[in-house]
């Protein structure tokens, strides 16, 4: 594939001339850098920048802001709203280069790491060195540190440790014209001015590009204890993960909820077996991560004890094994073939206040069956977050009916103050719905902090706002 | 004590037209309004502003906007960096009457309160309520969440449940304009692009007035335990806090730790009892929340013993009651009389990575013998936060041996890449030492966003940057 008009641009003359054609690739472009998982469209890029440090790609950035150059910054491209996808005539600063673990300091409980290390790279070797990093997801093979940071990464672990926002202890960022900015902090509490890197988290790269992070690491557990459990409702859950939150005193590492549809479906997909004996409406995956295995094993089985005893809870199988507990995850983690099998998708990400998620499923199924009887949805989600995922399955194609069917979730999520994103953030795909979580101050306070880092609008412009 | 020149502000004019006398004290001044816990001298502010709720707020903050009128904001006046401290001529904003709980929602672990609800206050209702808000500090009785807010506050809970930070869901904000910015979220997870709240909290008003806060609940701990232990030096403290991490999982709740100097000090100044049969270098007060008191009980006893038997530590006194608790924190929370008993003190709030704080304490400990061999110096902290204070007793008044002596801490603090202010921010009293602990690019950004959001500087002018 030929970049559009690269012989004939100066600002990639510019680039090849400062740093030689192995790092601005201005001739054929690998089609892994025009796509993401989002499946989004994008157009022929001018170049693909990959620099080998932070004082590279601070120039690559002056250069094209010298020019009034667009840029889209990519990392590992798992991205599910199209944000790092490359519109016409962008320049691609890739971070795939800057891929350095810098160090790792269990008795500080900090690792600092290049951008675009690959999570499960710095997981692997926090891990190595006897700490926890607590940021994980699926994309984990793929993800890198500075897309995690850039975009807020949730996963199955926010209800315990917290979103990526609060793995994050410093930063340093690439502002729009080059500017090397560090905050590179290494301390829990540092209240010495504004604490500017919360304002490049979860900002999709149009603030500044993301080139290093100092990651908070958290102690390694020494075991996890793991059930599933059958419940009646969604209420039934909520009085559940209550019950669990306060007798496990902030050891709940996971509690997914899966609705019967889901189950069904990903148990089917994946060939699985029917984890419990009965059939349930609604179903939770709980997990704890503890520092005793073996009072810590008792501690849970009382939990859950007391949880049938109460009536809270219906059924409940503990995993014996690392095999059970896997076997467990196997149906909550079987979403890709759930995917593959009923493609093409619609898939939901929002999230409403703790108390109203089992009335939000209720509402947006009603919606749902009222006007396309004959599509399957399927619900589960992070409980504890507030977090709910629908996948509507086999959706027509049409501009028209995605258009209702979307907004026969989000007008529900609106109507309950909810976010029409959780996880994903806007990039290119929500950018239509912001508004419905958004007030319009909101966005226009948004737009004066773009304007007031990025003037000219170089970076990864038409994303979020 | 008379308002300066009120009588002749048309500001002043336009707002007790609109407000009337009540909300607008444009006569005498209660002299509460001038001072706050740091002690800095102000000036005579034009008028003292006590709106009810956020539309008469962002009323009168537009009245100001219209005329160029300074405004400084007042919460519940426990600042120790003089940032709520009148200028002369400045109007100022006192949430004191913005302190209704509006709602606490106990299955999404939700609070709703307005900024000036006292701290304190509000911990009891969520108690009564059946939740834990975790923010806490000594000035509980007085400080409000507004002010909490807008400083970040930390405390002696960070360990385990983050600073003020972590526990704000949503925010309203009002602009330096008057424009109502509502970020009421309620979910842990929101990534519907930037999350704007980050802008203004920890930013002590600089940007915005904090009206209204929806705070995260954590589950109510069913149980605490307690211990006093003593170690022999620094490196056993961060043994022992890295064992003590692993064994209870997350529960670890408060990790405090007292140098013998400190220790000796607050027994005296308080009439205590000496806590331990013998006589050593650092202490720790540690305690862990639970929910399943009796055998967490056991967890925490065992994870002491193993401790012991490892030669981390060389004694341990478990409470085995409230009053020993209680009597235990006595020596940690004694630190008012402490203050009384040897003022004039100069008072420090550091941080510096977690690994680096015993080699902080020596280093600023040889500086100070150096120079002032008669001064007595007490060293004490919260560790797992990196965070540590000193208290320089009764310091000589001069401007140059005061800025000598901070040289002394703050030269070392920089030295490490530290903070030099952990908890309680810049305000008045730190601005000269920002730029130890931030670059040039940061505070160049700090002035970009007070300019994009104030443009007229008139939140809390000449307070941070």
């Amino acid at each position: 594939m030929s970049h559009a008009n690269a012989a004939a641009s100066p600002v990639i003359d510019a680039l090849v001339a400062a740093f030689g054609a192995d790092e601005v690739l201005a001739g054929d472009a690998s089609p892994r850098h025009l796509k993401d998982w989002s499946g989004v469209a994008g157009g022929v890029p001018l170049a693909i920048l990959r620099p080998r440090n932070t004082d590279e790609l601070s120039r690559m950035v002056a250069i094209c802001h010298a020019h009034g150059q667009r840029v889209v910054v990519q990392g590992g491209l798992t991205g599910l709203v199209g944000g790092a996808v490359p519109g016409e005539g962008e320049v691609v600063v890739s971070l795939e280069r800057m891929n350095r673990i810098e160090s790792i300091d269990v008795d500080s409980g900090t690792a600092t790491v290049q951008a675009g290390a690959v999570l499960q790279a710095v997981q692997d070797a926090c891990r190595d060195a006897g700490a926890l990093l607590t940021v994980d997801l699926g994309a984990r093979g793929s993800c890198q540190i500075g897309g995690n940071v850039a975009t807020n990464a949730g996963g199955n672990r926010v209800i315990r440790y917290g979103n990526t926002r609060e793995s994050v202890l410093g930063l340093e960022v690439v502002l729009a014209d080059g500017t090397v900015l560090s905050m590179m902090n290494r301390m829990a509490k540092n209240n010495a001015g504004m604490d500017l890197k919360h304002l490049f988290i979860g900002s999709e790269g149009v603030l500044g590009i993301v080139t290093r992070v100092v990651l908070r690491l958290q102690p390694l557990p020494r075991g996890t204890s793991t059930a599933l459990v059958a419940l009646q409702d969604y209420t039934a859950a909520l009085r559940f993960l209550r019950h669990a939150q306060q007798s496990l005193s902030g050891q709940v590492s996971a509690f997914e909820i899966m609705w019967r549809d889901y189950l069904e479906t990903a148990v089917e997909a994946n060939r699985l077996r029917w984890p419990l004996a009965g059939d349930y409406p609604v179903y939770v995956l709980i997990d704890m991560h503890c520092g005793q295995p073996e009072t810590d094993g008792q501690r849970f089985e009382a939990m859950l004890e007391q949880a049938i005893e109460a009536g809270w809870i219906l059924d409940a199988a503990i995993a014996q094994s690392v095999a059970d507990a896997e076997a467990f995850w196997a149906i909550r983690d079987g979403i890709a073939e759930v995917l593959r099998d009923y493609a093409p998708t619609l898939n939901f990400d929002v999230s409403v206040p703790v108390a109203d998620i089992g009335d939000c499923a209720v509402r947006v199924r009603a919606n749902l069956e009222r006007d396309w009887p004959q599509l399957r949805a399927l619900f589960f989600g992070h409980v504890g977050d507030g977090n709910l995922h629908v996948v509507v399955c086999r959706v027509p194609q049409d501009a028209d009916s995605l258009h209702r069917i979307e907004d026969a979730v989000y007008s529900v999520v609106r109507e309950q103050g909810g976010s029409v994103s959780a996880e994903h953030g806007i990039g290119r795909l929500k950018k239509d719905w912001l508004h419905y979580s958004r007030s319009e101050a909101e966005i226009a306070l948004m737009r004066t902090l773009k304007t007031a880092l990025d003037p000219q609008g170089i970076l990864n412009p038409g994303r979020m706002i």
